[in-house]
């Protein structure tokens, strides 16, 4: 009866060693390997060590790891336009193909003419027309199988690959890595919430609860058998941007992120909110100085002002006095996405 | 060197051992001891095991297990009136020395002179007002200081117990049984979303982003020191009652519940949502017809009407006709409370 028994023994002691070799290994292997070693590598990897590590005074509860990450410009590519408003604009055709009387009016005759010049012109009036009559009017199905399709098909011209592949690897890296330290993920986007919902899955390992965005109201209905649906309706919720995110913190989630990440002045009062919690907290802006690998935009440092993604020298200015960190994507980036060799 | 293995695997040995028998015994412990046995019990169970078992047809992956439950008369006790109602009344006086003012003004004139049966009858606008006045102007900081010290320091009139231990047991068994089987459990209330974040976590084990309430604005500003803080604004974003509660759940949570608990008309909608998807979909209804124990009413079924957590006979009529199990807080519950013997 002893042969058995010692092979059992052999089995267990093969597995606990090996178990033991991948724990080493895995506290051995670099959690940011596309980051290169430097300030804002550093930041990240004390923070995790400081807030996760049992005994250490700055030490934070599972249950209260909660990082917020915006989306456009943070997480991937938002120039030249985001890409949610390249959805809109794809959608008119459809839109009024529905509804014919709108191929003479302003601004939908603009993009039906499908001039990119007049297009990039249109004000924030004619575009949020564009949103209402694209983003809101269905059922949240029909939403949800209109938007699956355009991710799945829809490709950016400049490396004409799909929208979700144009993710930064560094973020995927920093995403994996405060979730396998027990942080939950979420993104804090001013994009549509219902929008970024149907792929963040996908895309980021982001579950839909864990998205907190701009977001409508909608109308609870009934079809004509029965059957309860919900209607998307054009009536602002949360505009998830600026103080709109330190609020729809509150409102979606109710707990105090200990990290926040953001790339623009829209991204300001997260950082600020998560900031002004007690110990250990880790605020961080991606900065656009890589025109040859993604962008450069600014205004802040030098670098060419934009209207989309904004990240003022003011903005640049609270960074360094508050002590967050600011990501550099041409130094602090050995590469910018999976897809590179 | 053979003894201390030998011995080692004499641990792993009763380790197994010991492991494998907690598992049975897991698996043959009733997880619903304070329900008798009956279709309603029958039909949690029943609805566990299908979605959760490996190779069922209606399996549920464990991303998608959301379970939601209506707070007050669904978990806890809402007669004579919503706790929340209680200390919205409890803190005029607090209010009314703040603004002296207030004295003599309806409807804080009324509740200052104490009269419960003249409180009884006011009105709902006369409510609306204090709420205003009682949940909104403060920091999010402050009402919780507030609600927490409330909280702990308030009983019930009849139990002579803190509201906190006013839950019902079954229902706590069932909370625990839906998460061990890896369900997130979910408070879809009526009652206002920050308030009863307060206390979920304590009471029901339900973290704050896990409860979708009804919710009012926040206006982010800084103190004098330049530390950001939210101030609670008498802006209503979600009435989380009726069609509500479906449109807070898309809102909130982006994904349709498997399994809906409610207790009044306030909740046919979440049902209803519920029961519209695919595959198999578990929604339960209290009935309080127990007035020994707690309290009676409908007006279903001939019971006393009742203006807090009126179940029409009209639910009762769609419960029956929906395949909805209503639950008989007489029948189906051996103990309602965790106190009682």
């Amino acid at each position: 009866m002893k042969r058995p028994v010692l092979s059992m023994v052999a089995g267990v002691l093969v597995l606990a060693a090996s178990l033991t070799l991948a724990a080493q290994v895995l506290a051995q292997t670099d959690p940011l390997p596309s980051w290169n070693d430097g300030p804002a590598k550093k930041a990240i990897v004390e923070f995790v060590q400081a807030t996760t590590t049992h005994g250490s005074p700055k030490f934070v509860p599972p249950a209260e790891r909660i990082a917020t990450f915006d989306q456009d410009g943070t997480l991937w590519v938002e120039h030249p336009m985001y890409s949610q408003v390249i959805y809109c604009l794809d959608r008119v055709p459809a839109v009024v193909k529905a509804k014919p009387e709108l191929a003479n009016v302003e601004p939908f005759k603009t993009v039906m003419l499908g001039n990119r010049e007049a297009m990039a012109k249109l004000s924030m009036d004619d575009l949020i027309k564009i949103a209402a009559a694209t983003l809101t009017g269905m059922s949240v199905e029909t939403f949800k199988v209109d938007v699956t399709k355009w991710i799945a098909e829809a490709k950016d011209p400049r490396w004409k690959r799909p929208y979700t592949e144009l993710t930064y690897q560094p973020m995927q890296e920093v995403l994996k890595y405060l979730r396998a330290s027990g942080y939950r993920t979420y993104i804090v986007t001013g994009g549509g919430q219902d929008f970024v919902r149907l792929y963040a899955e996908q895309v980021y390992g982001i579950p839909p609860e864990q998205v907190v965005g701009t977001a409508g109201g909608t109308k609870y209905g009934y079809d004509k058998s029965g059957k309860p649906f919900l209607t998307k309706e054009p009536r602002l919720l949360l505009n998830d941007n600026n103080a709109g995110k330190a609020e729809g913190i509150h409102l979606m989630i109710g707990r105090r992120p200990y990290a926040a990440f953001g790339n623009s002045t829209g991204d300001r009062q997260m950082l600020e909110y998560t900031g002004a919690g007690d110990g250990a907290r880790l605020m961080m802006l991606v900065l656009h100085d890589d025109a040859k690998r993604e962008y450069a935009y600014g205004p802040a440092q030098g670098l060419p002002d934009s209207k989309v993604g904004t990240f003022t020298q003011a903005l640049y200015d609270e960074a360094k006095k508050k002590g967050w960190t600011v990501i550099s994507m041409k130094n602090d980036w050995k590469r910018i996405f999976t897809f590179e060799p």
